[in-house]
């Protein structure tokens, strides 16, 4: 079966820190060289950054996006899916990831991870990227403890990591 | 212009404790003493028990599934929109809510909240209902702010308050 | 079990003949005097004409819109779900009708149709209502011949005929 | 700007003729062959043989079908979306497609036809393949006459013409 490895990066979308922006970019490196295709919400901020690292590393990109047309898409997605259905592409997003990578964030990447989270999808958190990552690395997002968000330290392990549990389910 | 006010409640599907169904029923009851309409995810738990109340109370209540058929709603849903998109409904249940009352909840609670967080509708949440609600009460879901979730003591606070947001925005 | 009969009225959005706009507000108004609750997409043309009918007759109304924000729905609707996924909402409006009929109508007619005839509601069309309700009526809409479309004559043997189809399934 | 041309083929689930299963693998690799991506909704059918062809020919294959789980997805599908929204993914598949082409098809394919014509996606039908095809080659919708539906009598021209199309919008 030729189903390649599909992994999702989520994030802010607008303004990211120039810190950020290196996690992201860095994180798609690392999912590009693993063979992944890398799958993202298609917008700005992280996503924009993540794409760019994957299409600078040879990867596969697919976004995600709330509009009805290609278009909105960022520049570094190699296919879009202009879901036309708004914010509630969340959760395509979230089931469309063999695993889930969280990188700073906040609602909108909560939701994402809501999404992940109640579809049983492996979810990994960088550490220091701020935002929702931070908050609930190494957490459970309720109390049936169904998947534990696992905190990570780098882009390197990140990837490493949520590999390990896509290829262990 | 008729539009009725539409509340939503979310909350556990499934095993509620005798005083989180207790909440939730009476939350119903207040809910239709004000005339409002009640949606709900119409399913089991936090839902079934505000539906049941709503009825007693003589309200009108609307039933927001995951499924394509309306015989999975629970018995006190007088409408049933069985969306057949699955956990996405979670975003149609928060834009059908002029505001939205949290009660408990875990990680489709949180979905929802995000949801309705996103979309700017105005959120409270009963404190003493464990989960979600106690969690987030008084809090915002991220960086942004917009929506302050308001924690409240009661089930008649709730409906005044969120009733209050309503009428000023 | 509280649950009300459904029934969904579809065809043109925006500009309508008289004609149509006086079938469609005597169908809102025989689905009111039936109890049953009248499901639209809560836009103009026929929709607008239908709510209104429905209205005057003391009946109940709700609109399924593609927008997020309920203020895009017409003035005849007492309850509003506003889908936030744009022309895909055409899904939740089949599926949200026990029974379905059709007056006139373009291609978003044909859309909800397909999706009414899929998960098979009973579906009947006023024949003297022009675009899809008079191509369609006595067809089925592939070779599966699962669901036929009964033409009907006037607003009163639709309502009177999509009734006695939901009751008998 | 990286983004691929996509191309949709739409068509029966489930038990095809070996013509119609000729013409689907054919055009698969036509579409493969052209540098474009293929869009299908992952299942059986003209799906599976489109998405056959389109593997055979070195070309990349992208299904979003209605469940949330990838394994449903036919075997030839290189990234899947698996939507969790059911048969409303019609509109995503339709929304996907830079231009969509036509074999055979029922109901299903009638409901992504209507999508693909409200949201202006160029169409072509392969006249010799029955079904919805068949029946709506040189015809549109609806009155609106917003997108004609071009007949075409082969794989080959098929791709062609829809290529001709996306590039001229």
């Amino acid at each position: 079966m030729p189903k390649k490895i599909q992994i999702l990066i989520i994030g802010h979308n607008g303004n990211i820190t120039p810190e950020v922006e290196k996690i992201a970019y860095e994180t798609g490196v690392e999912v590009a060289k693993s063979g992944a295709v890398l799958i993202t919400g298609g917008l700005d901020g992280v996503m924009n950054a993540a794409c760019h690292g994957a299409k600078d590393a040879g990867g596969l990109t697919v976004g995600i996006i709330p509009q009805s047309e290609a278009s909105f898409a960022n520049q570094y997605c190699d296919i879009v899916i202009p879901s036309g259905m708004g914010l509630a592409r969340d959760f395509l997003n979230a089931l469309s990831g063999d695993g889930v990578i969280i990188i700073g964030g906040g609602s909108g990447t909560l939701s994402e991870t809501c999404a992940a989270y109640m579809h049983k999808r492996p979810i990994v958190a960088i550490k220091n990227s701020g935002g929702i990552a931070e908050k609930y690395a190494d957490q459970y997002l309720d109390h049936r403890k169904s998947i534990q968000i696992i905190g990570v330290s780098s882009p390197k392990e990140a990837v490493k990591t949520i590999l390990e549990k896509i290829n262990s389910t």
